[in-house]
């Protein structure tokens, strides 16, 4: 009565090895030899990789920006994350201004409840802090399975926090097991670059990098790392872009600092060249932090390759480039930011990683499942392959080649910013927790996707 | 007719879970629940954690040293390291002056071949860099099985190469898919250091510091490198001891230097304040890199914890303090150097560690056993516990304490650097491919361990 | 009818050199053998040094801080720095909040003016940024002689600006050849650290430099590096204290930033032992930033001699101990911070920097009077001994010795923090614009220094 | 019976002004107003500048080089030099393998004698150290007035010495007030890649700068700093050229290594551009190190404006491009190395420093004259223009102008590497020790230069 996967190569965060799985309910029961029972269901998996689950620590779906709204809800997002290999996304729900956490999660909860095709998970982020809300910390950990928060640095007069928020947030979740999630960008310097670019008439999407240079995005990092040093606090850096901010996460690990880091596919396979295009085409690539410059790829793929990084997320926060993106048009800085990507964030990683020879097999489950499960608590249920752990299995062709675009992605968005870019490998078969949701590159007619009650953030437990 | 370990909690480098282990005849079979088959032989583990076998990749077991030869030869050395929970040793051939590396390697051959109580294999020291020697380096690694070379930045007069020379053999072991292996102080600094010291008729060992600071371990790693990174070569920092080596190795990783490093337990659990000890004694802790500050331990427990350091060796190189180490009681260069360690490596690493939350019980694994497989060639049959993996395996028990001296250690030398400190937990039992070398903490009889042909070295591999 | 100063040895920024100075009206009119003319009043020098009078780049006279007043004002306080053998003091005049710079401005210049035993000129610190006190700027510089405006990154609540107000006012300063000056102390952790503290009971001024570490400075320095470099201006650190934020200004002058840096004599002679004092007498020490730990004080020499560091003022913001500095003894916070030292500025340096061999006499030289002259607008009137410069003149014995003490000192404060230090070398003759303001060490009956209107900041013009 | 030079503008490492020169002798008597006296010539001065002599402490004349000799001898070299304003030069003696130094720098002072138009001293190249050589040290210092020496960290298997050496020299050298000037490159990652080049057919000039990238010559100033900081001894790094070094120095200034830095006109104005040029042509800029990527130039000029590098020398060492640089016209590695330049160095520095505002007049005037003379004990006869101070006078007229060319420049060299470039400004009349040695730009007719006894290099006296 157990499923049998049998003969695949097998992936975790660590290993690498033919063998059989077998999955019984929900979980893993055991993997090795021999393992069939009668009465077993079998599926032939030689020839194909399994790995965990993929779970995308970074996602916006159904995120409310001013009078629009991001282009995938939690249905198509999730249901294009599962087509891709992930089976877990976290989501970033935000607490609006004057809103208590819990209202700006119930939010997020309603829009999300019933419609995802993956298990998910929310991060919070606090935009409005105050004595009432810093109260409901404890609640978030231990009541609500949010073990995370996210602040921003950048986002003058909406997301923006100053610094004495940044090291009461620290301070207090640490207290309380929630790791702190940090968008680092000088906002400050942001907003006056842009405004300077604004007054010189420079409003076509091209200026839009010049508004936040890399500089803008170390400086950030640097202040976070003092502020988590005095507050004797883990923070966790998302979508480091550029080799600046890496070697500066570097140096603060090596004296101590208790950080992790987040790069995204688009850093890792774009570069700024595309803003060389005068005309409004670029919006496409309007996003925060702007892509980088060819250089920083390399170093990106060499700082997961070390460990400097630790997890590859997306960042999807896709908005049509007709009728959303131009709401820009006259202005660069009204273009609502963001890029989609969900569903290829373990085809450009094996694609353009792994196959490439910058990261192990191994190295890439850990980057794309291991690591995101241990930051965010929700080890050894996900990102692994193992007895008792869930079976979130992702069955993975590596000959199979597909060209991303917009025509054939399931991104509820009209454009892709990874248009005509080969993947190579493709998941055809995925299951959560023991049930089959993608059959043959299909994904099941219906979510079945869960909430998931996130455990705390427990220092040295990675 | 297999082997189930039942219920134990089963560590590897990424997981940690609670399942029963199959073993047939040398290999692990499968892991999870209902494994068993008629006529297993079944063995209790519950309440115990199974590592996988430890691997320590730095040691010198019958190393002659002038006329002395070290206290340990491979049949005490190699029992201690399996009472210890270690399966595995790589130890360090060295080329004499005008011998060939077929030579030097026959040599280390004769002294460990049957007498091994754990499975070894060896690393190869190039004293003696020519063109012959050169050609040599494509049979070390296809034909003797030997993945690794070690050069020595130190050592004026006797072991020490220059730059020219690690250049060329960093070049050549990188076509080779050999690791470079290097020991780094500026032997020329410290024997000028050395000879000021002797002039000023500070002789004592308490002096041995103060001829080899930080600054000179900091800057051979600093050219090395540079040199790596010129040589385009992967390469391996041995006893990493301080904070500024660390940094410099981190800064390495971030700008895409291949480096690897190492640190040992005397580093992370000793510090320099046995030196203030005026008197002979203190020739016990002569070894170099020497003992730190203590505000170096707290880096290089970070360094392990983040990713900077690799893996955690002895370098056991065990004198008899009588007889041995007071040879230098004129002058403490005339000491030699090592101290003994093989035994308790798991032990100070869990206790120190582990059990003080400074690195977690995946960490521990990866850093004694699955990172040195995966860098010198012998993953997957060694360092870690999957379906097809070695049956290398530590039975660990967690609940028994001891107290480390040199009345019961078995290291074949008249002291330890570690007498009376604690080890909280122990290894009970010892499987090596599948046949149980330590019953109840005692070692088998006679001597099991086979050479191990060891892989090239794979960039990207890891 | 000139003076002639005979055989003195005078020293310039650059040169010492023994000969004789002719002093016509208030300027050097030439320098070297055989000058006198008929007529001219000749006092003999030989065996005295001859400086430029001292340039005191950071006080705060009369100063209101709550409803208390700084102990000394423009009368006592330059009359202290006179006969200290500094001629000309550049004050801090503050904006009040509401205020336009120009009442601000004018609120100073009532309080100095017919006050002066020195020559003065202001900074203008900016607490209150708006468009309409950025249209002050070019009239600040053109028409006010003020070439240099101050803004804090510490004191929340109060004086400190966020980084959009820095950015802004350094892009503008830079179009109008002002220098800005800046505290650089991260004040939203300063403000967490001390509620932290005052939550814990540690209410004592011992605890006052746990509330502003060194990384608190050395984070601010950063940032004010990456914002003048984005603004591409000239930015000047007040009071820097500390070794971390040597090495960031170092690093950000090898990389092209236009960063200038203070220090004064209290870092570089005093430490933070006195804080060990659990009594409220070290709140005589109480200071922003702090007194450092004493390794410190070798960094800010070797700073000055590398020059790093371009001048050594004096922060001089005397509190009674009784009656002030008492305020705060229920809690530290409340101590107006601050000490007084500017009658002791050249005495400490020459004393502690230059007999002690870590400064040269030119080197000294350059940092209390050269150096400040050309950063602030000064040169060449002020700042050097030269043809057609004023004759501002020290004469210098280096055979005088004091004890420092509150008992002795001009000071119109009840202590010294450097009561029963040795000053070695003493002023005992000083000109200002040729008119003698110091005889024998006994100061002019009254005070004749004047308003100087400073030239604006020109790139490249030091 | 003295001269008057009437009216110019005077520059020194600190001032500027306006003013009479009064020379009595070889000195400068006064500086100022009214200083005529009967029986004075006076020469007309108004609307110049009146420079320092120019002090170039790296030059080599008449060097052997294998078979072959430089172009420039100490008669042209020198005429070339002071017709450029450079009134003092320090040339580089070497001690050849087997010779003392005694017998090394007669072989200089043989060549030099009578023949040079400016003053000039020797540094000593220390090539084969030992005993007897450390025992020549203080005879160096002391009698024979060379203050400084130098090793070379390339040219293996010729110059090259090894860290022992170093570390020895430094030593030895700090207790005898010698100054240990270094050329920073490993030379035996150079050797390899040079022979790596050569193997690969790689012979044009062009692959020159592959053979010693700018990794090379940072790893062996980080090394030297180690190494003085180590012996606790003062070193000065020649021709320094590229960013990374100079944020290796800068750290070391900033971490208190007494360290000074040189740079040279090529690196400030050219750049590896001219390396592109695939035929033999570009032998001519075949110098080590080589020219490097143009946006180094930045750093230079920032490292001079903010006292990072000290001086500016020329490291003239001229070979003609026919007859002797095409000695390598089948291999780059035989073409001898070096440049002219010794006549251009103010011309250069001038033009695309001061006029481009990337230097003020008196920084311009410290690096070229008053740094030199401080460092290597000439200070005060030289450097400075000052009663008592030598009267080594430049007339630079700044409204000259010149194109720099091989047909017109004074050096005995068939090429420039300057070629077509033009200099703004020109020395019209210069003064070596009173005496009038250029006229309207035409040299005096016989050498009138002396040899200089230089003082002991002296801590803290700068």
């Amino acid at each position: 009565m157990g499923i049998i996967l049998r003969g695949g190569t097998i992936v975790t965060g660590t290993d690498c090895y033919q063998a059989d799985i077998r999955i019984e309910g929900e979980l893993v029961a055991a993997v090795g030899s021999q393992l069939a029972q009668t009465g077993d269901t079998v599926l032939a998996a030689e020839g194909y990789y399994i790995f965990p689950g993929g779970i995308d620590a970074h996602t916006h779906f159904d995120l409310p920006v001013g009078r629009l709204s991001t282009a995938d809800d939690f249905t198509s997002g999730t249901r294009a994350a599962v087509l891709g290999g992930t089976t877990t996304v976290i989501d970033y729900a935000t607490q609006g201004k004057g809103e208590t956490l819990q209202q700006g999660l119930a939010n997020w909860q309603r829009r999300a409840g019933g419609n995802c095709y993956t298990d998910y998970g929310f991060h919070m982020a606090i935009t409005d802090w105050n004595e009432q809300v810093s109260r409901e910390l404890p609640w978030l950990s231990r009541e609500a399975g949010v073990a995370s928060v996210k602040l921003y640095m950048a986002y003058k007069h909406s997301l923006q926090v100053d610094d004495s928020v940044l090291f009461q947030v620290l301070e207090q979740s640490r207290d309380c097991g929630i790791l702190t999630c940090v968008h680092c960008e000088n906002g400050d310097i942001v907003d006056n670059l842009t405004r300077q670019l604004r007054r010189q008439g420079k409003t076509a999407p091209s200026f839009h990098p010049l508004s936040r240079p890399p500089r803008v995005e170390q400086e950030a990092v640097n202040r976070l790392m003092v502020l988590a040093e005095m507050a004797d606090a883990p923070v966790y850096v998302v979508h480091l872009s550029c080799r600046e901010a890496l070697a500066t996460v570097a140096e603060a690990k090596a004296r101590g600092v208790r950080v992790f880091a987040e790069t995204c596919p688009q850093y890792l396979v774009l570069d700024d060249s595309v803003y060389q295009d005068p005309t409004f085409a670029c919006a496409k690539f309007v996003m925060s932090p702007p892509l980088r410059a060819r250089e920083n790829q390399a170093g990106l793929w060499n700082g997961l390759r070390t460990g400097i990084l630790d997890t590859v997320a997306t960042d999807h926060c896709s908005f049509n480039f007709r009728g959303q993106k131009d709401r820009g048009r006259e202005d660069f800085s009204k273009i609502p930011n963001g890029i989609p990507g969900v569903e290829h964030r373990l085809g450009l990683l094996y694609t353009y990683g792994v196959k490439e020879g910058k990261l192990s097999l191994t190295q890439f489950v850990d980057k794309v499942a291991t690591k995101p499960a241990r930051l965010f608590g929700l080890y050894p249920h996900k990102g692994t392959i193992a007895p008792g752990s869930h079976a979130d299995l992702v069955i993975w062709d590596e000959k199979r080649r597909l060209i991303i675009g917009a025509a054939a992605h399931a991104h509820n968005v009209d454009y892709s910013p990874y248009e005509g870019m080969v993947q190579q490998g493709q998941a055809i078969h995925v299951f959560l927790r023991g049930r089959q949701v993608v059959k043959d590159g299909v994904a099941a007619a219906k979510p079945e996707g869960r909430y998931l009650f996130r455990k705390r953030f427990v220092p040295g437990g990675l």
